[in-house]
C-alpha cells in the first residue's frame, strides 16, 4: 500500500483513514465515534479533527469519492418534487458520464469483489446519500428507508447495465430519453402510492 | 484451470468450451458459427454437435447457468400479459433466493471483473434471456430491444442492492411486498406508454 505524500504527517492521515474504513465497513457509520476511531487508530481524537474536520468529512476522505454526494444531492432536490424523479436520473447520469464516471465505476467494481467493500459502500449510499436525499423531500420517515433502497436499486441497476455491461441499445441512449423514461418510475418509488406496510417500513429505521 | 473428470474425452469437451466461450465473448453469439468455434477448438464440427447438440445449448453449456432460462421464460410469459411485470419480480427473486441463487451471484460478480466476463454475461443476457422474452410478449420488434434493456437495468439493480450490497430495508423486506412494488415499474417499461423516438430504437435490432 502506498500512502500519498502530504505535508504533516502522511503516516499519520493514512493511519487514521485505514482505521476509519475498518471501522465503518464493521460497525456501520452511525455507531463508530471518532473517539472509537482513534482508539483504533491509536491517535489522539483531537488529531483526526485536525486532519479532516467532522465524522462525515472523514467517511468522505475514506471513500475518495469522486464527486461531493452532498453536493449532488443539493442539485437534485433543487428541482421540483413532482420532477424529482427525472432529476435524479439527469444528475446521475451526468456524474457517470463525466471523468468522475470512471471513479465511481471503480467503486461500484471494488464493492462487488468482497464482504468488506460491500458493506462500506453500503454505509456510503446509506449514510451519506439515501438519508440526505429523504429529508429535504419530506419524505415520510417510516417510509424513506424503503422508497430510497428502490430508488438506489434502479440507479444502481442503470449503472451496471448501461456502463460495465453495456447492454445495447441502452447503452447508446441519450441523457435526455433516459431521464423521460426512467425517471417516472423513480418519481413512483419516490412519492408513488405503495403499499408499504408488509415490508416493515414501520419499523426500520436506516 | 481443472477439468472435470467426465466420460468420453473430457479434454475435448474442455477444449471446446473454452473455444466458445472466446467466440462469444469477442464475435458475439449472433455471429459465432458451431464451424467457427470447431475450427478455433480444432476439432470437427460433429463432435460440437455431439457433446451438445444446438449452438444455444453449448453457449448455456459454457455459463454453467444454474437455472435453465428457457424455463424460467416459460413461467413468465405465462402470466396474464398485464401481469407480466409482477411475475418476472417474483419468478426472479424466486431463482436468488433459492440454491441457484448463489451462482447466479457469483456470474454477476464474476462479469464486473473483467471486460471478457462482461461481454459474455451481456451476450448471454440480450440472446438468451432478454430475446427470448421479447416475442412471447409480442413487443414492437424495434421497440423490444429498449423495452427488455429496461427491465435488466431493474432487476440486476434489486439482485445488486438485496443480494450483494444488501441495503436495508430491501435485503429483508418479503418477496410479495416487492413484488407489487416494483412490478407495475417493470410493467411499464415492457407494455408502458413510452416516447422511444429519440433512443434509436427504430434502428436497434438486438
Amino acid at each position: 500500500m502506498r500512502s500519498g505524500r502530504r505535508p504533516g504527517s502522511p503516516d499519520t492521515r493514512q493511519v487514521i483513514l485505514d482505521a476509519a474504513r475498518d471501522a465503518f465497513a464493521e460497525k456501520g457509520y452511525d455507531t463508530s465515534s471518532v473517539r472509537a476511531i482513534a482508539t483504533r487508530a491509536g491517535v489522539d481524537p483531537a488529531l483526526i479533527h485536525h486532519y479532516f474536520g467532522t465524522k462525515e468529512k472523514l467517511f468522505l476522505a475514506c471513500m475518495d469519492a469522486p464527486v461531493d454526494p452532498h453536493a449532488v444531492i443539493a442539485v437534485i432536490v433543487a428541482a421540483p418534487r413532482d420532477r424529482i424523479g427525472n432529476q435524479i436520473v439527469r444528475v446521475v447520469l451526468g456524474v457517470w458520464e463525466s471523468p468522475a464516471g470512471t471513479a465511481a465505476a471503480a467503486l461500484v467494481r471494488t464493492s462487488i469483489s468482497g464482504e468488506w467493500h460491500a458493506r462500506l459502500l453500503r454505509e456510503f449510499l446509506t449514510t451519506q446519500i439515501l438519508r440526505h436525499l429523504a429529508a429535504p423531500l419530506g419524505l415520510d420517515a417510516a417510509e424513506a428507508p424503503l422508497r430510497t433502497n428502490l430508488v438506489a436499486s434502479q440507479l444502481v441497476g442503470l449503472m451496471y447495465t448501461r456502463y460495465i455491461l453495456r447492454l445495447e441499445p441502452l447503452a447508446s441512449a441519450p441523457v435526455e430519453e433516459l431521464v423521460e423514461i426512467i425517471g417516472p418510475n423513480v418519481q413512483r418509488y419516490l412519492t408513488g402510492d405503495l403499499d408499504l406496510t408488509g415490508t416493515g417500513a414501520a419499523t426500520a429505521d436506516r
